[in-house]
């Protein structure tokens, strides 16, 4: 192996994000630096308070609460302290340094994002914040370069999970708007002070960042209009449910023909109805989803986890290792990589359950008999269904039987159809399919 | 503006995806050229009959049969024409050239891939082929670089919109596979010869290309299990309905332990029921999309139109960006890009459909009052509902309007509601909600 050059990364921040972070960079080292084509070394994490309780247990040498220092010997730096200040400070330090920055902080991104790109800029360094909107899903990255040659005409984007939880509950429960937002507290979903969620402000930051990098034009907070959940009722649920619609809060930029030839972008975020059949209707829960429509690309939709400390931590990494190729390679590395090393397995390795349909005698005894048999090959029986046929003219009985696996390997499965073959009470075996995401 | 170095483009192969492609770099040059850093000018377009009939009415001159001397002079080169040979030469000797490459030929690469990037990586070109898995959908780049920090253990792709299709179809009127298949063929969906699509080779060589990407291994198509969906009836399709399933012909890469510490994975094509909820059984007719399973990132789906001229077009255009702004700028260039300069609209210029309840007095003649009003605002009405409330107790009754209008701008909108709200008919507004995606 060739001996890999060491790029140095400072962490700004130990939150729920920061210690994934740490955790991943130091527990996947190894994984990394091929793909890298440089060892990515964690040179130490800054904190405010040395002794606080970390979610990840992390060597103690690496903490420090010297920011400054940390930053001035870094390649590369993560920052994820949030807020504008030391953060604004600390970026500004790192890219006059020389170092590529991957940050998630939304908040200092709207305040002060087109001062932050055109140092980078100046500096020819990277400065990536796909942590920034919807958590770990790629959505920065695939508009910046894979529509790099579309016109984007709008962009609809879940990219609040807290209020997306409340909203799902409220749809599905009945539930009052404040008792929704006690649950999503409980849960962990919901802040003590939710407002920066349910007033929408959250949304608004991102729809910001999603409207400059879809239009090519720098948009910031005071060009969002914003409306938040607090005054959508239960009643307004179930009226909007009635009439097929579901309520999402959506962050929306879109383009918009003034009537003079000339065009605009319309920012907002507002609670909206959607038709049930829309494929962001179906998102629930906590999760994340932006759809874009694009003049040639069509319609699009990137969905996902949008917010957790591991869900965040992989947006960050992805940033990370593709700072730090540009930085080795010169750019983005070729496309092919070759450096996993796991072999193919037949398909005999692999494992799933099975949908199997048999056309079997009506007679006594024959469920335990095919239960048996498949005992006997290892291969575990969830479901077991079987339903009887009368020919009116004939009067013969038919029985048909749907069996559902548990996940078996197909070595197994397949000796286990060819013994129930060779059962004298069936006809015959009319379907086997393999069974996934169950 | 500064002046912009001219970088040469040559298209090989004018098709479906070809011709717009073609148009797309002669009609929005204006808007490619500041984004890329470089003015992409189209040099020309090497087909094998010059007469043919084309999609797009494009400039005769460009055309050219000697694709030879067009490659030779190329900065970047785009490779539509499919099949093995001259596909294979003529890239080959683009990157001897020093030529960066887009490609959408999956045969090509399923067969000889390694080799192609192995030169492209020699002579430091980008090879890039977003266009060969799933059309217009991100899928490649960010497996690539967005998940490069963490670790994929799955990936299920919906990848060959003919055969989804088909099998929806199916699903949804009970129709045998022949007669689906010959519904696909008058559509336009499946080809004369239908093989390729229906016995999963197609999605076979992207299972080989997804595999390769998300597991950092070189997998081809003899390490692909196949599988097609000839066999599947409407009789298999009935009963996993009835279990709450649906069949799709999924494209599967995920890792499997051996049992003994070590690692393999196992890459197949087959029909495949699905839970009904799972968000890869809501892609219906001819679109596709890839679920992809990571540790650290969880589940991500990437969604949209999987075939088609103009949308992959829009792929291969991403490429074609992404690898001239590497020639410019020796990277991706920073993410923010500020060369749209459209001006944010105010909220009163946006438009959008609104959902509006009202509590009404129960007299004749009320909906008519409303609807004049609307009309006088120019507001269009698209559903209009009235609900009768009786209290048992006092007998009295109420009455529920919800009206859903057609788009109108939130100024006239406004207006509308502070109008209706002055009528001695209406006791309340009891929401105001703006509906989108209808």
């Amino acid at each position: 192996m060739t001996e890999l050059r060491t790029l140095k990364v400072a962490l700004l921040g130990c939150g729920n994000v920061g210690a994934q972070v740490a955790r991943i960079l130091i527990d996947d080292a190894g994984t990394l630096a091929p793909r890298t084509g440089a060892r990515l070394e964690l040179a130490g994490i800054a904190v405010r308070n040395l002794d606080a309780e970390r979610e990840v247990d992390l060597p103690r040498e690496l903490f420090t609460t010297d920011a400054e220092t940390l930053v001035k010997d870094a390649d590369l730096v993560i920052e994820l302290m949030g807020g504008i200040e030391p953060a604004r400070s600390l970026i500004l330090s790192a890219i006059q340094n020389g170092a590529s920055v991957v940050t998630g902080n939304k908040a200092l991104l709207a305040a002060d994002g087109p001062a932050l790109y055109e140092e980078a800029d100046k500096a020819g360094v990277e400065l990536s914040y796909e942590a920034a909107v919807a958590g770990a899903i790629p959505i920065l990255r695939p508009i910046r370069d894979s529509l790099s040659g579309d016109r984007i005409t709008r962009v609809l984007g879940i990219v609040n999970g807290t209020t997306n939880f409340i909203l799902d509950q409220m749809d599905s429960t009945g539930a009052q708007f404040a008792d929704a937002l006690a649950e999503a507290q409980r849960l962990g979903y919901a802040e003590a002070d939710p407002t920066a969620d349910v007033e929408g402000h959250d949304a608004a930051a991102k729809a910001a960042i999603l409207a400059s990098l879809s239009f090519h034009t720098r948009f910031d907070l005071e060009h969002v209009y914003c409306e938040g959940i607090t005054r959508v009722s239960a009643a307004d649920i179930a009226a909007a449910k009635e009439a097929g619609f579901v309520i999402k809060l959506l962050a929306i930029a879109e383009k918009i023909g003034n009537g003079d030839g000339s065009e605009g972008v319309s920012v907002r975020v507002h609670p909206t109805l959607l038709p049930r059949e829309h494929p962001l209707a179906a998102v629930r829960g906590a999760f994340n989803a932006v759809f874009v429509e694009a003049e040639n690309a069509g319609e699009l939709m990137f969905y996902g986890q949008g917010a957790g400390g591991t869900p965040t931590a992989s947006a960050v990494l992805g940033d990370l290792v593709s700072a730090a190729r540009r930085i080795v390679l010169g750019g983005p590395g070729r496309i092919e990589s070759t450096t996993g090393h796991v072999p193919a397995l037949p398909i005999d390795a692999a494992t799933t359950s099975y949908y199997i349909g048999l056309d079997v005698a009506d007679q006594p005894g024959v469920l335990a008999k095919i239960a048996q048999l498949f005992a006997e090959h290892g291969v575990s029986i969830e479901i077991m269904r079987q339903t009887i046929h009368r020919d009116a003219d004939s009067n013969v009985e038919s029985a048909e039987l749907r069996i559902v696996t548990h996940r078996a390997s197909e070595a197994a499965l397949a000796a286990t159809v060819e013994a129930v073959k060779g059962l004298d009470v069936i006809n015959s075996v009319t379907s086997v399919l393999r069974v996934e995401g169950a």
